[in-house]
């Protein structure tokens, strides 16, 4: 029997992914040319379909880079010639930050204690920040950044750019992208596909910001500029040769996701991640990090553990499930289970009948 | 009838390509973790068949990117201060050469006009410059920089670091790692794999180079830094999640490739670009654009064609078979065949043949 990875990233690959890899190969994708008509239409048909299934509007452009830690310095480089901001709320939040300050990019931020949110209201943010950076799934912590914070903190600081980090969450999350000046993804999470691919969402003001920064003198680098990127998006290109397989199947399992609606697809992570929270409620074992039922992530769930970790998760995995230990410091007290639309309800339910006949030894 | 594809990269797939794609999704490998033993054995694996397939040896540290165009970026961000030199014979080391001037390493170089190859003795390059770049293959132009000039250029200059670009001729040509401090390719040239991955060959004292520019106080960037490399190469792991089913493949293909021994693969080669270029010497409608033998590529052939270069393209693609056309200014009087070990001296042939009786209309 193949395991079923409740992994939080790279996790289990979609059901629909082996055929759309086979007919990418039938195709000849993986020899054709970045600079081709037929390239050209494969970007142009996962563009189409990313802009449906997210709701991003013409204002932003779709960018494809390698992964989200690469875009996290094309965003620092390209946006920041001062003073980037972070919110902070465990190791990836905490890792942009730290690509600031190597960047040289004097970042400031707020912390709060993992497994806690932020309240917005109380916190301000300096006038001469060029960039606010919120990370809406951190996934060490499974704490949740809500979507109606981001609208407040953009009425509140409408002049300085606002950005958040989907990786783990999209396209459950619904964004609106009006608050949100750039934001990103990488495949390996939610759309169920093998790392290699990040998805980088931009609008024209950074753009022009980037463009102005060159101009100012500033290194904004030299790979995958916001300037390289958006000159050859025109054409539906990319500034050098990319993983073309993966940007293709991209496109496709978002047409699926489309096809079967992207509300369907919310509503069946919403009942299998309040299920999983319903269970570690009532668990001896087992109780939700997060306590905040508002900051409570539905696409990463981490749980206490009272018990060994090592142990549960060897428990779970002779079930054929396979689910990840708790981030850094919590490698030996937390479990992280990921809720993304590669498993179905089914699939959950299991996991949790599994969890819930656990016994220590 | 599947297209065989000649074209200078993306390019046809290894004959085992799909066979070893399999076996990854046969594994999970898309859904495994990157600080997983299982990741750390692919890459212990896929470095090993490296080392043995190029004669790498342990001085030097074998890195995984995204690509070559990031590597260059990556190169001149970590072991530059102030100076980088750059042989420039096509658009591919002209794009190098721009990269540190965009990342203001304030580039000097000696340029030939398209189709030369460089005479190492007449050139002077100054005692200030730390890192001196070559390309050991122009894709652009079909030149060829001799496996011993790399040599010489180290015995003139053995305090600077001799950079080499074989991102479209390894592992066909013979590095001495003595000479060369920094290599790199990436796999959708000779080893026959889609695009998605990128390889840096690179020795302690670039490491070092790297690690006194940062305590200097240089930006040397935030993702993908040799430190950050390094570290986790110490323990087989990469700074961020990797394109791991291409790590597993590249390995598997370089097995394949040390099981047939790489001589062998050197001689077909060998014989197949001789064929073409006898063809090509005889013909009446195209020449060889690089006519200095010592400079004529092997791997990627360039031929000046004096009838239209786009009928031509057309009338191979009839017989099943994707030629390349010249790059940028070139694009309409010359034709670019990839010699790469995915196709074997019986495709080169019958591609010959139908070349040889190509008429124009």
């Amino acid at each position: 029997m193949k395991p079923m990875y409740f992994t939080p990233g790279p996790s289990q690959l979609y059901h629909s992914y082996q055929t759309h890899l086979q007919a990418a190969l039938d195709q000849n994708l993986g020899s054709i040319n970045h600079r081709s008509s037929k390239f050209r239409e494969i970007y142009k048909y996962t563009d189409t379909q990313l802009r449906q299934l997210l709701n991003i509007p013409s204002s932003h452009s779709i960018f494809f880079a390698s992964s989200a830690t690469e875009i996290w310095e094309r965003i620092l480089l390209n946006v920041v010639e001062q003073k980037s901001f972070h919110f902070i709320n465990g190791a990836f939040s905490k890792r942009f930050y730290n690509f600031s300050s190597q960047l040289q990019k004097n970042p400031s931020c707020t912390v709060v204690a993992d497994g806690l949110g932020f309240d917005i209201a109380t916190i301000d943010i300096p006038s001469d920040v060029e960039l606010i950076c919120t990370t809406q799934n951190e996934t060490a912590t499974g704490v949740y950044f809500p979507s109606e914070d981001l609208g407040l903190l953009k009425n509140r600081y409408p002049n300085q750019l606002l950005c958040c980090d989907l990786v783990s969450i999209a396209p459950y999350s619904e964004i609106d992208y009006n608050a949100v000046d750039l934001s990103f993804f990488s495949v390996q999470k939610a759309f169920g596909m093998p790392p290699g691919l990040g998805v980088l969402i931009a609008n024209k003001t950074c753009i022009e910001k980037s463009n102005f920064l060159k101009a100012k003198g500033l290194n904004i680098g030299a790979h995958n500029t916001f300037e390289a990127f958006q000159s050859n998006y025109m054409r539906f290109e990319t500034p050098s040769t990319p993983n073309v397989i993966a940007i293709y199947i991209l496109g496709k399992i978002a047409a699926d996701f489309n096809s079967i609606g992207i509300h369907h697809i919310r509503k069946e992570m919403q009942v299998k991640a309040a299920n999983l929270y319903a269970f570690a409620n009532t668990s001896d074992y087992f109780k939700p990090f997060v306590t905040e039922t508002k900051h409570q992530s539905e696409t990463v769930i981490v749980l206490k553990s009272k018990v060994n970790v090592a142990e549960v998760i060897s428990y779970v995995k002779q079930y054929g499930y396979i689910i990840g230990s708790g981030y850094g410091i919590h490698a030996e007290n937390q479990l992280r289970i990921a809720n993304f639309p590669a498993t179905t309800k089914l699939d959950m339910d299991h996991l949790i009948n599994v969890l819930s006949n656990f016994k220590p030894s």
